[in-house]
């Protein structure tokens, strides 16, 4: 079964925005054995869009479009698709009708051009939008005038806002799929995400004793990411679980130490989890991350339980006040210094009362460095795993690139050394 | 000049990473005066490659590869390219002795795959990464046997990681571009940034109004994003940049209380330039939100000279002990409440010593929603603008859009009652 992934919006072409879709859809579809063959953006214009649909309609069983349906004078996805295909535009009352009541449920005036959402072109299911004002659209193409063989093709539209889109695929778009398309191949696909080793030595690592599998269908992939590699295992057919869980057990083995987890399962979220369940807690006070590590970790549901209290303390008068670090400390060694990272640690662990704290003092840039201490240099601090351990790291990137390592380094010393 | 882009790595039809390079790519290329046509990803297999090249060769002017070109056996496109286009694969010493260079000054060991990375096509220009080991490359396809009229077409070829690729396209790629292409046609692009209103009613304000100069070539687009909607104003040509000023003055009196700034500055960049003028100075305390205000404030390089503290206090001990919010006020009024919001910010600002403190308390989810105060709920205070100010507000999100939200709110109010 072949899927294509079409993204529409002026915006993404002129980037503007980030286009999300994309991972999160083609993720969904390959966690139901549906892998996307292509996936192709385009501009809010006609030629580009009827194009496009065209050429996937030719190629492909499955076309999700996103993007276009909304109600502003750009959203133009449903007027070509519906004239493509030649299919005239209905008002539909009964779609009409929920978009009318989430505005009076709001208690705001429904404005001229939202009810242009209402028009449904012929043929064409109605997908319900829980969090929003434009439905989806499904359709089969039958006969498909696109493709050679004639084969028909399924078009599914989607609002372009992820709030909208996520529920509505899921709620509505997987149920269709599921019953208009045979079961996909067993499909199962393993990703082990490994920190602290670079990408080519681990290849080195896993890939002589993985040759094996691979000649028995084994697809292995790499991905770098800031701080972190992950290694990725593929396989289908009735032999994939078997396939996937023998690579599995040689990549543990081969980077012992370095893979803390597997799948979608972030670090900050084994952490918490592994915390919880030891019912031990953490406490984070952060200098140049600025919140980044303690934002990491209350993404993760549930991590009230676990992070007692987070401080963000730049200046040296909120580290003396706020965490105890030492007037000495900070003159004698600066700021950015081991000593002040071992206090900053201890003195949040006891402010806080928690079992662990981390702490972090460095130079995220562009701005602040000298010869001794370049911009990137950084001190990362753990308490209350026996003696307080304090790193240096030297992490010469751009500040977002800074910020995302160094939360990743300091996340990884508690997990090497507290959990250890 | 057609320009399109390809994003090669079965990571992203796995949906296992986010495309980042589509925008990023996109962005810099329309700042240039070049709009992307059409963007493409496909995985890393032989044929998927090559087909979408040579479609792109038959269209575009220049066609740029992301991808592909690492030291892992994954990294196919290289080879791909070379045999599509019939030119052999030759070792250049030159190109190997940085890689070898970089291993050495890491003191590391050369992997050997990583030596793949010194083959290059006949008649390509190596483009230097000075942040990785994969180098670029970029070919003149000429004569462009895939294109019917037989027109040279420009492919470069970038290596994935964001952090190598993105200095090499400014460094090398932009000049080459530059030197290769004529001048584009005066193009000029400017975005309002509004908050606290909806996108259709956005429309209705300042559609009418802008007809005139419709009709004159300008171009507009609306984008909603996580509380924010951004109009976009775009015109090409001698009149560009009369037209999208005039447009801009428009849309702003249309808006006015709405928007708070334009192009590429978020809202807490503005919030930092605007405080660091003024001399004013902010705390922020984070119930829901845990970091994620002070870690977006700290995205902004100089925050260090306004954000003088922040604090993640999840529990009702730690909001009591580190921001002196009362317990009968936690026991009368619950944790999620006005009161203890505006306890929060007024108990930061005196902390800190600062102007200004903002405050979060509310109920992210998924767990924790009462009948009374369901999942969303959630009190935002500031204290330093006179008398302190509490809105309630109702953010019934997945947890990251509900921190997203909650953040952009926390940060309008101080735009808003701190600044106004």
């Amino acid at each position: 079964m072949i899927v294509e992934l079409i993204n529409t919006g002026s915006e993404l072409m002129l980037g503007r925005v980030l286009n999300t879709h994309q991972q999160w859809l083609c993720r969904q579809l390959s966690d139901l054995g549906w892998i996307v063959a292509r996936q192709v953006a385009v501009a809010d214009k006609g030629p580009d869009i009827q194009g496009v649909v065209r050429e996937s309609l030719g190629r492909a069983d499955l076309v999700i479009a996103t993007g276009g349906l909304g109600p502003t004078s750009d959203d133009v996805t449903r007027d070509l698709i519906a004239d493509l295909l030649g299919k005239p535009l209905h008002e539909d009352p009964a779609v009409l009708a929920p978009i009318i009541r989430y505005f009076e449920t709001r208690k705001r005036r429904v404005p001229e051009r939202t009810k242009l959402q209402g028009l449904v072109p012929e043929g064409a299911t109605v997908l319900a939008n829980g969090y929003g004002t434009a439905p989806g659209l499904a359709m089969e193409v039958k006969p498909n005038p696109f493709r050679p063989t004639g084969a028909p093709s399924w078009l599914i539209m989607l609002p372009g806002p992820p709030r909208e889109l996520r529920p509505m695929f899921q709620e509505t778009v997987v149920p269709l799929l599921q019953r208009v398309f045979p079961r996909p191949d067993l499909f199962v696909c393993r990703t082990l995400r490994a920190v602290g080793i670079g990408e080519s030595v681990v290849e080195e690592r896993v890939n002589p004793p993985l040759q094996h599998l691979m000649k028995a269908g084994l697809e292995v992939g790499y991905c770098a990411r800031p701080g972190e590699v992950d290694v990725r295992l593929l396989a289908r057919g009735p032999e994939a679980t078997r396939l996937v869980s023998e690579a599995e057990s040689i990549v543990a083995a081969r980077l012992s130490g370095f893979v803390y987890g597997a799948d979608d399962e972030e670090l900050e979220a084994m952490l918490i989890r592994s915390l919880t369940e030891r019912k031990q807690t953490l406490a984070v006070a952060e200098s140049c991350t600025g919140g980044a590590i303690a934002s990491r970790l209350t993404d993760v549901p549930g991590a009230s339980a676990v992070l007692l209290a987070g401080w963000v303390t730049y200046s040296n008068e909120a580290k003396a006040r706020f965490l105890g670090v030492r007037t000495e400390s900070l003159a004698e060694h600066g700021a950015v210094s081991e000593q002040v990272a071992r206090e900053m640690a201890e003195g949040a662990r006891r402010q806080a009362g928690s079992d662990f704290a981390l702490s972090v003092t460095g130079i995220a840039g562009p701005g602040g460095g000298t010869p001794e201490k370049p911009v990137g240099t950084v001190f990362i601090g753990l308490a209350g795993a026996g003696e307080t351990v304090v790193e240096k790291n030297f992490n010469p990137f751009d500040r977002a690139t800074f910020k995302a390592v160094t939360a990743q380094q300091a996340l990884n010393l508690l997990r090497r050394k507290g959990l250890g």
